[in-house]
């Protein structure tokens, strides 16, 4: 159960992953890991410290061939990773929970992008303010010109890391489950998928905001982060 | 920006966590943790591998002080896992984009579980067969005995992983974005949270399921992942 039959789609000939496959393949292949980065919102960073691996979640955002992570200039991870050790990137959709006919072909539909590399940190001012943009502009787009832009200080409290997309991998599971050809026969039951999807609330105002100031609409329409079922 | 404004709640009193606590305040964080768990549906598992680490989405379940992990036996993170070296699990759940007054203070509400210990394999058939029921119905609840439970040679082909759940740690962050008092008093605009919510979308039959089956009650009826905004 659980078993992850899904189809594996490397991006790089690296020994992390399969050497031979055609132009055509590696350009949907990287379409498709650029979907799945774009969809996700967080990330999960693993890094190597003291020989004990530390996975933590983590902002992020891509820019063409590179991706950002962020965070406090004190984390662990984010020191670790400034530090130009090996870093592993893993950004997970969970589209839906595969209901099979047998405990053992129980299964998740998933999309799932792994990035390999060292992270390089980005201490020019304006290469940092670009790339905190694209950050931002993931997380929150729109937010970047609604509000007040980070000073020289703030700027200078962020740990802003660069990956490049060079050694990545995706993986996507999708559809129905996958039965043993006796227990399709045998099972009387029902089988297939349950769908997950993630969805906006409405916009909560903030505690210390004066009455009467509506959320804007990048914000109140902000398009759901999943396709409708 | 994406400042993570949280509280740390360390739950062991090792090198990685706080050693400083009251017994009230230790079961109190020992709820939270057991609640993020969970409310999960999978984990990212990191280890380390030649030296650099690997994350991989991975499928869990909880009983007491153990979290069950699981996958092919083939899969690299599990033979990583199987021998004993260190791991880390990190259990994330996005509540909200929180959106400031300024990028810098840009966050995000979110529950986390990060677990540290090294993972133990499952191997006698009968604890392999608890953990595996923990685990499914984690996954899928009310798929155990809805289904065939696995054959001798499904098990043998399933690694299960038990890691103690003695060294953990949960931040919580939600509410408000936290502005500096200067942007609260100058800027005109809104501020507030965006609300992320996980439903299930309607239930999708096997495309090799006869006709005129429906789903089950423990699917169709399957509490929201999240409570309702």
């Amino acid at each position: 159960m659980l078993e992850r039959v899904t189809t594996r789609l490397p991006l790089s000939p690296t020994e992390r992953s399969t050497p031979q496959r055609s132009a055509n393949r590696a350009v949907a292949e990287r379409e498709i890991l650029d979907e799945v980065l774009d969809a996700g919102l967080v990330c999960h960073l693993a890094v190597t410290i003291d020989g004990a691996p530390l996975v933590l979640p983590t902002g992020y955002g891509r820019d063409g061939d590179t991706l950002y992570l962020h965070g406090s200039t004190g984390s662990a991870s984010m020191r670790a990773g400034s530090a130009g050790v090996p870093v592993c990137v893993a950004v997970t959709l969970l589209d839906g929970i595969v209901y099979a006919r047998s405990v053992f072909h129980h299964s998740v539909n998933y999309r799932s992008a792994v990035v390999h590399g060292r992270a390089v940190p980005v201490t020019d001012d304006e290469a940092k303010l670009r790339g905190l943009r694209v950050l931002t502009e993931h997380l929150a787009p729109g937010s970047w010109d609604y509000t007040r832009q980070p000073s020289r200080k703030e700027l200078a409290a962020t740990t802003l890391l660069a990956i490049d997309l060079t050694e990545a991998s995706v993986k996507v599971r999708a559809g129905s489950p996958i039965d043993e050809p006796d227990d399709v026969g045998t099972h009387e039951g029902w089988a297939g998928v349950l769908p997950l999807r993630r969805i906006w609330g409405p916009p909560v105002s903030s505690d210390d905001l004066p009455a009467g100031i509506d959320a804007p609409e990048h914000v109140m329409r902000r398009p759901a982060p999943d396709p409708p079922c």
